[in-house]
């Protein structure tokens, strides 16, 4: 159901492999500078990016002021009309031969780009979406029960997380500091023994609500924008010691790494399937067996150090990101432009398909053998890439970028920290 | 250890009775409208406001933008040596007979000032530093068992919560809708028949920190700006359903009320005092028992519909704001001006000092009897009020003003929200 149905594309003039995931069928956004120093907003096509923020007051006929921020707040918050005019104007611009002579001048190669974080992020809600991740985990933590809580199957669970550390790929990632309790039962202090990934897609946020409003099943499209890859760095040593009862904290909050290149929904129509089939059936605001439900056939690939270690599928989830909105704001609680909510680690049926190294290794017991050795969790100056691909019209493919980073050693830098060096016991 | 020391007041020229909690000794920073809808930084004094946003520039001698926003952010971010520089001019404008002529026109009556979110939230983590809390909820969901949980003794409990629903005070706040699950085991929807408050102290973030970085407890007042008070509203039923494994999420996110005036940690010095004994030592990031450990004597008042319900004092929290920071950045997570960190429900050892309803009534099963009937839990219209006032200097009193909130009937508002009007039970 293409609610944002814009003219078939042609082939762009920019030069570019046939196959190029960042054909004139993606245009993804996103925010960049060049050697000034400014923040401009970009459109990637090929190996080029097109310079919206100047392109757009000089060429277009109107809201010349939407992308002179640098930042893709404004035009997020501008609404599925907005979207969809900027949209057609830029596909016109990037595929008509005759507009070739107005547009160049605004492409850079975009090895020249320094991305950026491409929205301010709001609030960031991490969901637990995959019923293959949390029974994976279930069966690793509680054997002999239930893989699943009592609530899972009856609504997307999920938390939030922290913001102010949602870094663009790229950034380098400090391994974090913090408490675990050993097998003996001891309290320690040092740097995180277990450090992990999670893959995930992230949705992105753009027009806002009041307080008490919802967003049902059908209205999704009116509210969010595209999507991301977000790589969401755990410590399970550190998280297994906090979070009973209130969840995640300091395992979680250190990191999270998105991808420069928001993929618009308007990209993503070919790209909608049924998700898998659903029992229980959940309740009415869930209930989405009469609105065409669809999930994301989005394929990832999970790399470390350049070998490929997984291959998760977005399509295995049993949550659609359109239940996660309705679940998130069922309450009440009001969204606002640059909320970013993940769908939580994307794992699939088969033991190639997990997006977490505790899965892939099965809690550390079966290392990975990678490009420099065997690895169950990450060491230090380990690098992380996680690239997806959708189908787009025509047998054209859809690329969703990338999302990288690097472990780098321990911070430990501040005000005087006072503690130890190593670990140490509980006194 | 008053870090921020300024001349001991003396009386203000501002007409006010001699005990008023917002006397000189106090100067909390707020941001209210008038009739002209224009947003303006303001300094509580007796029933009076300082404008200044128009005094500022007007009078002082260097940083004229700092409240030209009409929000507290960029004075937060300046850090604590413009901190001093605002609170001894205000002060000495406010308390020197020689400046009235000069500074009387900027005042206006409190009544004329409406007050709006006094700062832009960044990320909002809430604690669970009340001893007493942590065990009455231990008790009532877990008995027969410890009442902490294993982890309790060893670092400050917390989450992110939502900062796009932290609301000023006077806000009314809709009855959130959710799934719970009935004593039978179904699982139902409709609004929320467990509708309680925590009343709560919340601290101020002004410097940020780099990802990496770490503040220990020493640098507390190198990084945090004041404190106001917080009710954070809870579903507890919808929270029971949904906490197992991730923690709080709607039963949570609807809303949660700020107090509207920022009372700077300067005008808290004297309320200043040890902490509760802590058993056993925690490890050494949060050990301060070599560094002056200090809870704050601030007293609360917790009424609703105009009947006293509770008295809790944050003098009996067990962790310390300090110990909060401290573990909240020990993992590198960095901090940026507007982060509201609160206590969790401030709680101590007597009922009469309990600052949930779930507490103070026993899980429900001990009604309060109030003006307007007896109460479990909130219903529609009920008004809940959070005072509190601290002892201040040559036996003043620091007053944190109130927060305030009225329960509105549930939204289902929106794009055509499909949930039943009523509850509905699985199908």
């Amino acid at each position: 159901m293409p609610s944002h149905s814009i003219p078939r594309p042609a082939r762009s003039w920019v030069p570019m492999r046939q196959d190029h995931p960042f054909g004139i069928q993606t245009l993804p956004y996103g925010s960049f500078t060049r050697s000034d120093g400014r923040a401009r907003v970009g459109v990637a096509i090929g190996d080029h990016v097109l310079d919206l923020s100047a392109a757009w007051p000089a060429l277009a006929p109107a809201e010349e002021d939407l992308f002179s921020t640098g930042s893709l707040d404004r035009f997020l918050a501008a609404g599925p009309s907005s979207w969809d005019r900027v949209r057609s104007t830029v596909s016109r611009w990037l595929s008509d031969e005759r507009e070739r002579e107005h547009v160049h001048g605004f492409l850079l190669p975009a090895a020249e780009a320094a991305m950026l974080l491409p929205f301010t992020v709001a609030d960031y809600v991490d969901f637990y979406a995959s019923e293959h991740h949390a029974a994976n985990l279930g069966r690793m933590f509680r054997p002999g029960t239930d893989p699943l809580t009592a609530n899972w199957k009856h609504m997307p669970i999920g938390y939030h997380g922290r913001a102010g550390t949602v870094v663009v790929s790229g950034t380098p990632v400090p391994r974090p500091r913090g408490q675990r309790r050993t097998a003996e039962g001891a309290v320690t202090v040092g740097p995180s023994l277990r450090l992990d990934i999670e893959a995930e897609l992230g949705f992105v946020v753009g027009v806002p609500t009041t307080m008490g409003e919802q967003v049902s099943l059908s209205a999704f499209d009116q509210y969010v924008f595209g999507v991301c890859l977000v790589n969401d760095w755990s410590a399970r040593d550190i998280q297994a010691w906090e979070y009973v009862p209130l969840g995640p904290f300091l395992g979680k909050s250190f990191a999270t790494s998105v991808s420069p290149w928001i993929v618009p929904l308007a990209a993503l129509q070919e790209a909608r399937t049924a998700p898998p089939p659903r029992s229980p059936r959940p309740v009415a605001y869930l209930d989405d067996s009469g609105e065409a439900p669809w999930g994301l056939d989005v394929r990832l690939q999970v790399s470390v150090n350049g070998t490929k270690v997984s291959e998760p599928c977005f399509a295995d989830m049993y949550w659609t990101a359109a239940q996660q909105l309705a679940h998130m704001t069922f309450n009440g609680a009001s969204l606002r432009t640059g909320d970013l909510f993940a769908s939580g680690t994307i794992s699939g049926p088969t033991e190639q398909s997990r997006g977490s190294l505790i899965e892939l290794t099965w809690n550390g017991r079966e290392p990975l053998e990678i490009d420099g050795g065997r690895r169950t969790f990450l060491e230090d100056g380990d690098e992380v890439v996680i690239t997806a691909t959708a189908p787009g019209p025509a047998g054209t493919v859809v690329g969703l970028g990338e999302v990288r980073g690097r472990v780098a050693p321990g911070g430990g830098r501040g005000a005087a920290p006072r503690e130890p060096r190593h670990s140490e016991r509980q006194r």
